[in-house]
């Protein structure tokens, strides 16, 4: 892949500023930390995270970075100001990066993700400004963008799922051949089998549940030693990060002799993908599609205890949302990676789900991962 | 070990239940969620997450689980009414649930990390309460609370601490000889032997940075496939998790021949480390120690990029912080777990970082785990 990252970053971070003009915004914060995680700072300037990030209607871009060696050797931006020089307090950072900048009036925005007491500190120290902290304005327009792949983040998608893809085969055979053992035999292939392939780390911690606790929709803890692939119902919940970008994607491993009833949970979870994957069209309700999966279900009395699709990318949860909360006029785009994952749970019989990775396009729509519910 | 766990988190709940009343509480919600993590629910009822808990003054206490399933095998508590009965909205949730409890007047203390738009939809949602959201109360007493172990606390701790030291004795010896060759194969050794000692999980994601990434305070990512133990300075950031409680350590492995000044790095580490420790003590501000590191270093000309410490148990970093922000009048008390980590980077020479936690006892400090700079 070739593509000029520098010209990326500072294009992204040029819609920003155009965006700050056209609302009669002075500025905008970004903020990553542990205690409130925004990958945006990642999406603008490429550094992993750990920092403020100060962007102005000037068109000044400032990184902040707890890490300042990493932020050197990561982020594609000209200002790259130490946390130690604010006395590692982000008021303190702000305050000081909009003065250095001669930005001494108008509106700045911080996250709505903003806890109401750091609002309240904001609000102190930030007083020849007016802080604004709504829904709807910069950090839900960055979130938009990024809703809306661009080439360079489709193509580090697809290779994430081709990666994902080639697990997926490995772990399904050598499930079958007793290779692959039990939860953690699952969980470490993927670790090392990932970093092998270049990507930097699982997109979230994957779930690997053996018959004995499946029925649970995200398993607690993630993997234990127990066995996997055995008689019943096996669900894998797993994705890898290649250059920040996220797949998702969920086997389930069905091995038999099954009951009537575990056979119709599974033919019940395919039938849902199949039907709703009609439906991830550009130009169609979100909500359709969650609406569709709801009814396969309830038709056999059944109830989906979570949402059927969420967006993908440099967060493994993100916009665009399908689900039954997703307000009608929100509508599938070309560009959106999002999962559909129609599952099922029950203390008794185990669990099921089908999860895989969908790019809308302009003609339709591509499936990028090919998960699938593996009877043994 | 043998504790009785229904008493244990009736007692921490009845402790809470009198704060509420002493305080002209009605009620306080907890929340614990993907955007927000509250480990308190876990404190609280063993849970392990992603719920709504809401405790009142008339020492009523109710779960509202995302994963029904998963709370009836994990949550040590009576009342259990699933999130899907309240259209998986906690803002609907909390005034469903205090309503059914006939909680219909006063106070309600929502965390001090609720974001300010979830503050406003609660302040509109609760219309009938009066919405608390501040430093210094409710939630800051369960911090408190957790801040000081018990005994079960200490128990699981030091059981989390003895898997990390045996740990570490592999990881020394096996470096050596050359059966740990890479950042992941340290990394998964540590993910499957955690897991056949009947821990659940890392306590956070490792960090095994080999020379040419240890200059970074937390190398990004975490572990490649890269070499580590090699030539120079090597850092190992790991612990796990034992029924929920941390152990947070770092080793470094500096492999001669090293120059001088990488030899003076780690020789100001092992002397900070030492000198701190005499610090550790009950009664002692956190203040102190943490300026004795940042004395040390500043002597050398050197600065330390991150804090001295922080207290450990169901999260990772939780209270107490030993810090230079710290104010004075905060001691060291006994039943604290807390880290002692002084470390130092250099874009040239790689870092190191000796990290243990450390128990604070009636009359000192009990050392939980055995780090050490090796010199191989």
């Amino acid at each position: 892949m070739s593509f000029d990252l520098n010209a990326i970053y500072k294009e992204r971070r040029r819609k920003v500023c155009s965006y700050l003009k056209e609302h009669n915004l002075a500025a905008v914060v970004f903020e990553d930390s542990e205690s409130c995680r925004d990958v945006s700072i990642r999406y603008l300037t490429g550094h992993p995270g750990d920092a403020v990030l100060v962007l102005t209607a000037k068109g000044t871009a400032t990184l902040c970075p707890w890490d300042e060696n990493l932020a050197k050797e990561k982020a594609h931006i000209e200002n790259i100001v130490p946390y130690t020089n604010f006395e590692r307090t982000n008021t303190k950072a702000v305050c000081g990066i909009l003065q250095s900048d001669g930005t001494s009036l108008g509106k700045v925005a911080l996250s709505p993700a903003t806890s109401h007491i750091l609002f309240e500190k904001y609000s102190a120290s930030l007083k020849d400004y007016e802080v604004e902290c709504k829904e709807g304005s910069a950090h839900e327009y960055v979130s938009s963008l990024r809703a809306v792949k661009d080439e360079y983040e489709i193509a580090c998608t697809k290779k994430a799922a081709a990666i994902t893809d080639a697990m997926t085969v490995y772990i399904a055979e050598n499930v079958k051949n007793g290779k692959l053992q039990n939860e953690t035999d699952v969980a470490l292939y993927i670790e090392r089998e990932l970093r092998a392939q270049g990507c930097e780390k699982t997109s979230f911690d994957t779930l690997a549940a053996g018959p004995s606790r499946s029925f649970a929709i995200h398993a607690f803890p993630g993997y234990t030693n127990g066995s996997w692939g055995t008689q019943g119902l096996s669900i894998l919940d797993y994705g890898v990060c290649y250059e920040g970008y996220a797949s998702d994607c969920t086997i389930t491993i069905a091995k038999g002799p099954l009951s009537k009833e575990q056979g119709n949970l599974l033919d019940l979870v395919q039938k849902a993908a199949d039907e709703c994957l009609k439906l991830y069209l550009p130009g169609k309700p979100l909500h359709d599609a969650s609406a569709m999966a709801d009814t396969i279900f309830a038709q056999a009395g059944l109830t989906m205890p979570h949402s059927l699709g969420h967006g993908t990318g440099l967060e493994i949860h993100e916009a665009p949302y399908v689900s039954m909360r997703t307000p009608m006029d929100k509508l599938f785009m070309p560009g959106n990676i999002v999962t559909l994952e129609p599952g099922l749970y029950s203390p008794t019989l185990g669990g099921t789900r089908l999860e895989n990775d969908v790019l809308i396009t302009e003609s339709g729509n591509e499936v990028l991962t090919h998960s699938k519910i593996f009877r043994i």
